[in-house]
């Protein structure tokens, strides 16, 4: 049981780690190992304080060996859902769930729009998490949409278990893949429901299955964790980067424009204290004071 | 007229600066020259992303440094006073007059306390403003609080018009005045008003003048600029740093905890950013749009 989990890499989740380790609090930070991909492929930063004209690269080697020098580790996972204990969280990882007192949500902005009849079919035939809802298409023929290669260890998880799997990559490659499963380089526009089974229709054509998997870098912040209140596509907090959750905090470009490097971990940071003053609380009513 | 003036050198103000100057905004950046005191006395600083275990005189040199690299210069002036002049501001340093469409304060918290007496006495014999005030005491005796060397500046301008100065250094110094200025090493603990006169009293006598100038680093908020909205004794803000104030933004410690260098820094991104829609909202409406 840590005392916090970050999700997230970038800027505001690796200033929030230095920060509770400042602060000796025991957390995991989770998220892409090389950091934010968005960081690394910056062209040229002129606005970092203290760090002038720096290119993404070296911005996001300055981060990393930064956490080094606190000896801070990435714990390379993806979240897939967050779930309310009652005295703690649960998080969902690929393979692993961890156990939280307190949550920062530093996941990034989501660049990408759902689907049409994703959102109408979510929990409904369309699911996020291959580890959570495999079991429900044993050896049934399913579609899976990724959007980058870092998916395929999932594609992989749930050909173990189903039957048959189509497999639409959003991007450009050059996967190679066997057995059960078959590429199809098409772009998926909408789902739909007939009869018992889900249909995903691309720009050319129908597909008929049992059920669909969309894997995404980013899962919804709505499926992320139940009864987050949002302000439009962003998690809303007040100055103290609280959500609406006890316990929950978010940070960085999920919490809202401007999207900048030093704002976020500026937000980081104060996501952290934030953290440390809730445990605190957490402390002192346990203690029944 | 600049677009914008920052008032404050610390990391919030410097922030904001080059975040201006990478929109092509025109801006005054006010404030010490030598970035700010607390910085560069900081022991080390463990939880600035990107820049490990620094020391203060380095995390003071790399700002300036980035400031350097970005060609901006700090205006080395104390703003003692601002005015709302309708669509613009004016803003009082030592000698100068500056004016600017926006400002953004950044001057930092106040760790003093008022003396007993300031508050109820301020423009009814005390004064903060040395260039705004000299002239009311042609000739007659005053007192003057100084709370650190840099005041002396205007110690002695107030000299070339006062009759003369009883002047209370409230730091340990070696000051070596004549003529007009007596020091006297003893600690004013409270302003009253009897007669026509103002009574200083110190831990130790009474001195009778006709008025006080107290000069600090810091001008208390209220003081600073007329109306502006406090929550406690930091200046009030929302999540794009705005104040109650159309064109007056607010970031860094003046706008509350955590009193951490990448918060402010972040804040003073979020303010830049802010000053940048606010002037074109400016120009819109001079548009007539």
């Amino acid at each position: 049981m840590f005392d916090c989990a970050i999700i997230g890499t970038g800027p505001a989740g690796m200033e929030a780690a230095l920060t509770l380790k400042n602060r000796n609090k025991s957390f995991i930070l989770i998220g892409p190992k090389t950091s934010s991909e968005k960081v690394y492929k910056a062209h040229e930063i002129k606005n970092y304080l203290g760090l002038p004209n720096i290119k993404g690269e070296d911005f996001s080697k300055a981060f990393l060996n930064h956490l080094d020098a606190m000896n801070i580790k990435i714990t390379d996972d993806k979240i897939a859902q967050i779930y309310d204990m009652g005295d703690y969280y649960a998080l969902q990882g690929k393979e692993t769930q961890y156990e939280a007192k307190s949550i920062i949500i530093a996941t990034g902005v989501r660049m990408d729009k759902p689907i049409k009849g994703e959102d109408e079919l979510l929990g409904n035939g369309i699911s996020y998490c291959a580890t959570c809802d495999a079991m429900l298409y044993k050896n049934k023929d399913i579609a899976v949409i990724i959007d980058s290669p870092d998916e395929m260890d999932e594609v992989n998880f749930l050909s173990e278990v189903v039957g048959s799997i189509k497999l639409f990559p959003v991007f450009k490659n050059e996967l190679n893949t066997e057995g059960k499963i078959e590429i199809i380089n098409e772009k998926p526009i909408e789902f739909i429901k007939e009869d018992k089974k889900r249909v995903v229709i691309t720009d050319s054509n129908r597909y008929n299955v049992d059920g669909v998997f969309i894997l995404r870098k980013a899962v919804p912040l709505s499926y992320l964790i139940y009864g987050i209140e949002l302000d439009g596509s962003h998690i809303k907090v007040n100055r103290m980067m609280e959500t609406n959750l006890r316990g929950v905090f978010a940070c960085g470009d999920v919490v809202g424009k401007p999207y900048q490097y030093i704002k976020a971990a500026g937000e980081g940071n104060v996501a952290a204290i934030s953290v440390v003053s809730y445990l605190d609380e957490l402390r002192r009513m346990e203690n029944g004071n």
